[in-house]
């Protein structure tokens, strides 16, 4: 795996101890700090060699072969991707996430049998990322095709979230296809005294009858 | 690196999409959930591809380079180890530690010019670790040339490593060399209110002349 055909960087590398190199680099990875990454290599070390060499090499098969769907954009080792394949799903829904995370925190419920389109982002103009950005142009490409009768529009409840829903739901409606939006509202297990005031306001106007 | 001579394996293993592989793999890490450990594959599948590789292969060089040093038991990719093969340490102070973290730590201070012996553990018979299972007999063995004049006995203040620092003065006092103990107190910016009971009586037995 150390190509050598690539000298100039292995030598200034593998002059490093292996140790400082690992604790290097998982150091980069997020929410692990400096002693938190020694701590991580010296389990590794002290863990069976075959679970080290079974985790380098799924890090690298993750890489080489998870691409994105070329149809709803996830990230996906086979193309397309599963859900895309799967015939008993409903192509008249389609539900418009931010991210693969969001995609499968919705699929975890298996209450949706429609399709999924990833954005990967958010509308947000002050990091530089506009519509050109995301995965607006497959979107668009994909309800053309005719089959999708309503878009769920499930970005996050939030600044950025709310801006792609109503950028995206201002494209759509042209089409003729009904537009819907995840409900907001009070969370289970949430408590009215603790609950900020947008989310009782969401709650409040959107109350429904009993 | 996916074996083709082992079949049986690597077909299981293939089975499972390389997105779920890794979150398995990563999850079995020390402190990482099956929360976190989604969100470092999605973190590696964003990151330049030149990052997860060199992380996969840092892992793989770890476990295949570093092992244990021949003389003083630490970790390391060359043996013997760099504070080893150092001419300016002072052969004739030897410190004792559970592990290469304590080692390493010690090291930071930039205060100690000595060797280390790393035991790797400490005697904790209810957990069957008994000086059998502790690179005892290496440090008898290093004793025995007769260089070291001095033992510091770095264990934690633990049960397991006051325990642990007993048992080795007890095999060293014999051979007439002389046998320290880090000191005990407190720690700098503690708060003597809450301090715990044990290090207040270790801090007032110890008093020193000012």
């Amino acid at each position: 795996m150390t190509s050598p055909e690539r000298p100039t960087e292995a030598s200034s590398e593998t002059d490093l101890d292996p140790m400082a190199r690992l604790t290097q680099l998982l150091a980069r990875l997020p929410g692990v700090g400096e002693r938190t990454a020694q701590r991580l290599t010296f389990f590794l070390l002290r863990s069976p060699p075959e679970y080290a060499r079974d985790l380098a090499d799924a890090i690298e098969r993750v890489v080489r072969e998870v691409k994105l769907c070329s149809r709803c954009c996830t990230l996906t080792a086979r193309d397309p991707c599963e859900v895309c394949q799967d015939a008993r799903r409903d192509e008249r829904l389609l539900c418009v996430v931010e991210s693969v995370p969001d995609q499968l925190a919705l699929e975890r419920t298996r209450e949706f049998h429609g399709r999924y389109h990833v954005l990967h982002g958010a509308l947000s103009p002050l990091d530089g990322i506009g519509p050109d950005q995301l995965k607006m142009k497959e979107l668009l490409a994909r309800l053309d095709s005719g089959a999708v009768e309503e878009v769920i529009l499930a970005t996050n409840p939030t600044v950025e979230g709310e801006a792609t829903a109503l950028y995206v739901s201002r494209l759509v409606k042209p089409l003729g296809l009904k537009v819907s939006r995840l409900a907001q509202g009070l969370p289970m297990g949430g408590d009215l005294e603790y609950a900020d005031q947008v989310t009782l306001v969401r709650a409040l106007t959107g109350r429904r009858d009993v």
